[in-house]
């Protein structure tokens, strides 16, 4: 005998974008907090150690707006945990995320709340995804890179074996908030990571964002706060119906298609001890992606220059040192990015390369030979002001 | 701005019944392994270490049919894990099944195969579903409880904080395989275990099966090898349409309709520190709610009297003297229960009572009076055949 049925889940995802989450106790939060049936629901708020020296009054804040919330209780004081791949490094992390919310004696009809960088929302999601096995998480991402990419997602893990993301869970969170006035204490490198992934998905998805972003591009450079903005909701936009309409929410198949550029971006920041970060790993990886496409011929030359030079006018890095490191047999260290990024997913060689500004195109091969010249003409590219595209 | 979508996951969830699934290489397993496309794909499988001294060659059996089979690779040895709640208690046991999984280099196009009773499915299950945030499992019960109940559905999990299943997640396995072959070597009362499960599900939805059931007291209460089957696979076909049709089979409401029973029968397995097993358990814990409903006018009392009947003659227990066991304070512990049963899915109390054979009814409320009158009512009741329906 056989049984063979279908099992059908449909979730809801929502992404705010707001200013001053904790100003107001009958504003969005409170409204999310609000729809589970039985209040005050219990909640416990999860604080990215990086915050607290930028907004020295910000756990008061966050107390505060919970005493005077009428629809949630704050089971718990706020727990202020690593941010950063140490804290993804830390499997003590994970039990203390753990220990609060069996200590708070939280169900599955209670919240947990991230208020962090990417790499805390990823530590705090997967020990709330596991927890009963799922109670409700509340994002709040207070990075460009996770407001525009990682934090408005579906995935969460931590690190394990000394392998980045090696154990994890897919879960819808209940709501994603992104808190602009969090981006305010960003030093630049950070600010601009999220304008890496940004121009990322524009790259392989949406010329019109494209445009956009060249034709801002004196203000996207200086960093001017209404045009970051922008780009991030477009970015966030464009990332969130990605997961919506992919078929493949959950990544069952093989292919990760808006990792543009991501499989030499990991193998930077694993050969550079993560010193590199994540958004300027992405840019030199695109870089290196883009070069390679013109070389193949797949990418016209015009548009494999516009795009460097736009990167230039951004001040993405388009390469690293690291990039042409060998190991002791004269092998590309750099290479052994693609096998890796090939067994991350399983499956087949899926890498996306671009054949147009806005259009993606997986490939299954890369030739090595090339991919190294590639390397080299990009290490003795000289940055030059874009032409019109 | 607010961005809000809806995220649709599809999976496909099998059950096959079969004898000797170990037996050929172009069988059922093979089918279900070539479905990955890039072959031979890798493997590892986790045995029940309650499993090798019932059958002697088993672990040569599976080496051996692996390397005949030309779709499917094991990547290492078979894995002798602890079954039974021993295995669920201890957190290494998890990370045995990480460390297998990342030394074999499995990634998520890979398999991880779990041979065994339903706790050893629970563990090697929330392994599995957390590596790579996700490989294949299938999996492979052995007992009749969980071929009939537990290993069908789409949970996992593993103790903590001393609180069963604290940490978990839900994942729909690629298939379930129920071999009928190891149900051979069971102990009568872990035979009788599935039958528990299968009348419980009878009872609350389906009064054919319930009769049939009855009309097969005889060849059941011997524990006869066909009758069980039949059982044990009606009874899967009506947990799997449960999760089908549900509309909530990842549980995230109040409410757990199939768990009759249970809200004593997880307190009684707890107070006797799992000596009473989880069958065993059930059935005391649905006589309990059979006599409270009748009590309160909800199920007529010639039909309580048939159910209670039939379950003597099924040789299952009703009553154990921990449901009469009362604190310092003098209050009884089995109603605390209650109150668990209730924090382990949240929201507001929910369970499931009889208003007839093959209907249950959710009720939010219990009157702690009338449950203990049920309990001494139960307690003082003779056994006796039943009557006809």
């Amino acid at each position: 005998m056989a049984l063979d049925v279908s099992i059908q889940i449909s979730s809801r995802h929502r992404v705010f974008f707001t200013r001053a989450v904790f100003g107001s106790t009958d504003g969005l939060l409170a409204r999310l907090l609000a729809e589970e049936g039985r209040q005050p629901v219990q909640a416990v708020i999860f604080v990215d150690d990086g915050l607290p020296a930028h907004y020295p009054g910000l756990i008061d804040t966050v107390t505060d707006w919970f005493d005077q919330c009428e629809v949630a209780c704050l089971a718990l004081p706020p727990v202020i945990l690593p941010g950063g791949e140490s804290g993804k490094n830390d499997w003590r992390q994970v039990e203390r995320v753990w220990e609060t919310i069996h200590e708070a004696k939280l169900c599955r009809h209670s919240f947990a709340l991230a208020l962090g960088g990417g790499a805390l929302l990823d530590l705090v999601g997967f020990g709330a995804a596991t927890a009963h096995r799922g109670i409700r998480l509340i994002r709040l991402p207070t990075t460009s890179l996770a407001q525009g990419d990682g934090g408005v997602g579906v995935k969460n893990a931590v690190n394990y074996f000394h392998k980045k993301n090696w154990v994890g869970t897919f879960q819808v969170p209940h709501a994603v908030i992104n808190d602009t006035d969090f981006l305010k204490s960003l030093p630049p490198r950070e600010l601009r990571g999220g304008l890496v992934e940004a121009l990322k998905v524009a790259l392989i998805r949406d010329e019109a964002f494209y445009r956009r972003i060249a034709e801002q591009r004196q203000a996207l450079g200086h960093l001017q706060e209404r045009a970051i903005h922008a780009v991030l909701e477009r970015s966030a936009e464009l990332h969130v119906a990605h997961i919506a309409s992919s078929g493949d929410p959950f990544e069952a198949g093989s292919a990760r298609p808006l990792d543009f550029g991501h499989w030499a971006a990991h193998k930077l920041e694993q050969l550079s001890d993560f010193e590199i970060g994540h958004g300027d790993a992405v840019a030199v990886g695109m870089a290196v992606d883009i070069v390679y496409a013109a070389r193949m011929g797949m990418l016209p030359r015009d548009v494999a220059a516009h795009i460097l030079n736009l990167m230039a006018d951004l001040h993405f890095p388009i390469f690293h040192p690291l990039l042409a490191e060998r190991d002791s047999q004269g092998r590309p260290v750099i290479l052994d990015g693609l096998e890796e990024f090939r067994e991350h997913l399983g499956g087949e060689l899926t890498i996306t390369l671009l054949e147009a500004v806005g259009q993606g195109r997986e490939v299954h091969e890369v030739d090595a030979e090339e991919m190294m010249a590639a390397i080299d003409e990009l290490g003795e590219r000289p940055e030059s002001n874009a032409p019109p595209l």
